[in-house]
């Protein structure tokens, strides 16, 4: 498509860099931005260049922080010997929207797949293992994805840190809660069946 | 949702004003500048700046361009007589890229919606009405949506114009090139048999 304006045509290309940003995506946005006034259109560009040089990695779990100590890894009243492992930091976001765990996190950034070239050396496993060895860790919770690429992720940090005597567990595979039985898919329920739980566990108090 | 930094919150905010972005794609695009250098960022921030700061609108069309006379209405093989009316800057590309139209435009920035509170003085008429009455103008093309808000827009542009002796036209309207006649909508298929065209108009030289 041919651009009125080199300035249009730039902001275009940039847009379309972002994930799931087509071109024509990327002109509605632009045209968006053209019928807004300076300050509005500042802000974005300002919020831009702030993201990149003010939000750091935690150091501990490599989450994101406005420092390099995240808030979950600075709170005193957080289970240090627990670490959940996970993803990416949109996976913190939605577990601690839970307000249901009370110990660390570490951030892969990834999971294992051999098709897309990413090997355990490409993801922060490494980093787990050494935290593991260094810190007074209990127990390590793997919340992976529940695909081929999670569980050999898995698969690979249960062996990596069997050796420290650390206790590994994963989430609870099931039916989701709400679902209706017919609907759930066949893996899943033939796995339901036989993992079966004591009706106290999932109905008890 | 919480967000682990205020400075990721702050991107996230801004890109959630854009069209058809919520939080959760907003989050993305945040994730995804993250992970990419600085180099990257500061283009996509300076092409949103530089976009406000140097795009204009020509001064005869109201389409965007880098000086304040946009390409087509800056080139003189055109015709200047022959003004096709459109809703958008995107319509003016959308038809430039068919190049079957050797005439100038006109970029109304909406039509009439009484829904959304748009009336004939929040779009540029007053503006088509003032080219008309000065410049030598032979024909106007309503190149607007098919809708009833552009087919309102349309009635009221041709009553303005009437007085001019300005010849009025608008696009053809029919089955699309490329469609089978038993998924064309029924409104469009009454209309095409009604307004048959001759054999040689359609496959004729």
């Amino acid at each position: 498509m041919n651009y009125p304006s080199v300035h249009l045509e730039s902001v275009i290309n940039e847009f379309a860099k972002l994930p799931g940003v087509g071109s024509r995506t990327a002109l509605r946005f632009a045209l968006h931005l053209l019928s807004e006034d300076q300050t509005q259109v500042n802000q974005l560009a300002q919020s831009i260049i702030n993201l990149k040089s003010e939000v750091k990695l935690c150091r501990h779990c490599y989450s994101v922080s406005d420092s390099d100590e995240c808030e979950v890894c600075r709170d005193t009243r957080r289970n240090r010997s627990l670490i959940c492992v996970v993803e990416n930091i949109r996976d913190v976001m939605a577990i601690e929207d839970t307000d249901s765990f009370n110990g660390v996190y570490h951030v892969l950034g990834g999971v294992i797949s051999p098709v897309d070239g990413i090997g355990a050396g490409d993801i922060r496993i490494k980093e787990l293992v050494e935290r593991v060895a260094k810190e007074d860790i209990k127990e390590i919770i793997l919340a992976l994805p529940t695909t081929m690429e999670g569980d050999t992720t898995c698969f690979y940090i249960n062996k990596s840190v069997k050796d420290f005597g650390v206790k590994v567990s994963a989430l609870s595979r099931g039916v989701s809660i709400g679902d209706n039985i017919e609907y759930t898919d066949g893996i899943t329920l033939a796995r339901s069946i036989t993992n079966r739980m004591p009706f106290d566990a999932i109905y008890g108090r």
